[in-house]
C-alpha cells in the first residue's frame, strides 16, 4: 500500500537548511501532500529561491508569511494552514527558524540573550501551541495506532551546541553562548511538550542537523546542506514513538543531553 | 592555621533559601569576613527578617539593594561591594535569586517565559559579568594555587527540574515549564562560564538545593530549609576544581544533565 501523503510545515524555509529541506521533500521520496514553507518575508529578495521552487511545485508548496517572534503572525499562519488542511490536520511541524550570535559570555549582551531566546525557544513554543488543533486533527484523521511523523509530530531543530556534555570539547572553537543557552532551553521545552502531549499521541523529537555550510553555519561547517538533508528527510519520514523525546542527529544517532 | 575569612555575596537573600543561607553562614562554622546580602527591596516589609539578622551581625552582614533584572542596579551594587572589599575581592558569589511559575506548556505565556528567563538566566549572566573584576581581584589576592570557593567561585542555584533526564519522572507532578527551561538555560550558561573563565581560576558550580518548603517551593516540599542549608553551606565552603562545572545536590551527589 502506498504511503498516504502527509502535510508538512517548515519555519525559516527561505534559505539554508530550511530551503534545502523544502527542496528535498518535494523532489524526493517523501510523499508530501501539502508543504507549508514559511518565512518572515516571502515577498523580499531573500525568499526568491523559495518562490522559484514553489512555482515548480504549485500543487504542493504553499509559501506563507510567518514571524515566529510575533504571536499574531503565528495565529494568522495557523488560520491559513487550517483553511487548506481542514479536518485532515497537519502531520509534521518542523521548527527550523533560528538565530545565532557567535559571542563569548563576556561579549554576550542582554539583547543577544533575549533575541535568541525569543526566536529559538518562545517562537517554537507559541508555534506548537497555535498549531495544536491542527496536529490533533491529524491524529483524529489518521486512524493509525501509536505515534509517527506520518500521523502527528513536531521536530524541533536543535544543535549539538545545546548539549551540556559537549560544551567542554566545543566551547573554545565556537562559544555562541546565547545560542547554546537557547538550544538547551529548546531541548527542555521539547521534553516538556513530549510529556504533556503524549496522551494526544503527538510525537516530539529534537534534531541536530549537522554543522552545515550555510549562511548561519559559516564556511567552517562540516557538511554541505544537500548531503545531510537527504539523510534527515529519510529520518523525518520514519519517526515512531521510539524517537519520542529523542535528541537525534542527521546520521541516525543520538546526542547526550 | 585558621581559615582566612572569605567575602560572600548572595542574591535574593531576604527570604526562603537565601535568607537561611545568610543565617547559617554567619551563625555557623564558615568563616565569613563580609557577607553581602542582596535583595530587590531592602527597605520593604519583605526584608524585615534579613534586616533584623543584619543588626545582630553588623560587622559581617551588609544588606544591599540588587534587582538582577536591571543592569544599572547590578552595576551600582558591584560598585558598593568594590568599595568594601577593595583589592581583596569577592571570593564567593551565589546567584540564588529566582522566580517560578508552575504552569504547564499550554498554560505558559510569552511573558512567563521572558520573566523567568530574565530573572533566572540573564540576571545571573549580568551579575557574573559585572562582578568579574571582584572575582579576579580575589584570585590575585589569594595567592593559593588551583580553584576553590575560598579563592574565587560562582555558585548558581539551579534545580533538578532543570535536568533533562528527570523530566519524565517529575513532569506530571510539577510541570513549571518556564522554570525548567530557564534552569536548563542556567545550567548551560554555567558550563560556558566554566570553560571561558577557567584560565582566570574562577570556579563555577551548579547546586540543586532540594525541594524546600519555602514560599517558592510550597508546602509539598520534601525538606525544611534549615536541614539542607546546613549541608549546602558545608559543601559551599569546600568546593575545589573537582566540582568545577558540576551539577551538585545539597546532599553531596550530582545530577545528570
Amino acid at each position: 500500500m502506498a504511503a498516504q501523503p502527509v502535510s508538512v510545515l517548515i519555519t525559516g524555509s527561505n534559505r539554508g537548511l530550511g530551503l534545502e529541506m523544502v527542496r528535498r521533500m518535494v523532489e524526493g521520496t517523501f510523499t508530501v501532500g501539502k508543504l507549508f514553507a514559511c518565512c518572515r518575508e516571502p515577498e523580499e529578495p531573500g525568499a526568491e529561491a523559495l518562490q522559484a521552487l514553489a512555482k515548480l511545485h504549485p500543487d504542493v508548496i504553499v509559501v506563507l508569511r510567518l514571524d515566529v517572534t510575533k504571536p499574531c503572525s503565528i495565529k494568522h499562519c495557523a488560520q491559513q494552514v487550517g483553511s487548506v488542511v481542514g479536518t485532515g490536520g497537519l502531520n509534521l511541524l518542523i521548527n527550523n527558524a533560528s538565530m545565532l550570535v557567535k559571542a563569548t559570555l563576556q561579549e554576550t549582551s542582554t539583547e543577544d540573550m533575549l533575541n535568541s531566546f525569543s526566536t529559538n525557544v518562545i517562537g517554537p513554543m507559541n508555534v506548537i501551541k497555535e498549531f495544536l488543533p491542527h496536529l490533533r486533527a491529524a491524529v483524529k484523521a489518521s486512524g493509525m495506532p501509536g505515534m509517527s511523523s506520518r500521523k502527528a509530530a513536531v521536530v524541533n531543530i536543535s544543535s549539538f551546541l545545546g548539549s551540556m556534555e559537549t560544551v567542554q570539547q566545543s566551547y573554545s572553537l565556537f562559544p555562541a553562548v546565547s545560542y547554546r543557552v537557547s538550544k538547551a532551553g529548546l531541548n527542555m521545552l521539547t521534553l516538556c511538550a513530549k510529556e504533556e502531549l503524549q496522551k494526544d499521541e503527538i510525537l516530539f523529537s529534537l534534531m541536530h542537523p549537522g554543522w552545515v555550510r550555510t549562511e548561519m553555519g559559516g564556511a567552517e561547517g562540516e557538511v554541505d546542506a544537500p548531503e545531510n538533508v537527504q539523510s534527515m528527510i529519510s529520518m523525518l519520514a520514519s519517526l515512531t514513538e521510539e524517537q519520542n523525546g529523542a535528541f537525534l542527529t542527521y546520521y541516525d544517532s543520538t546526542i547526550p543531553w
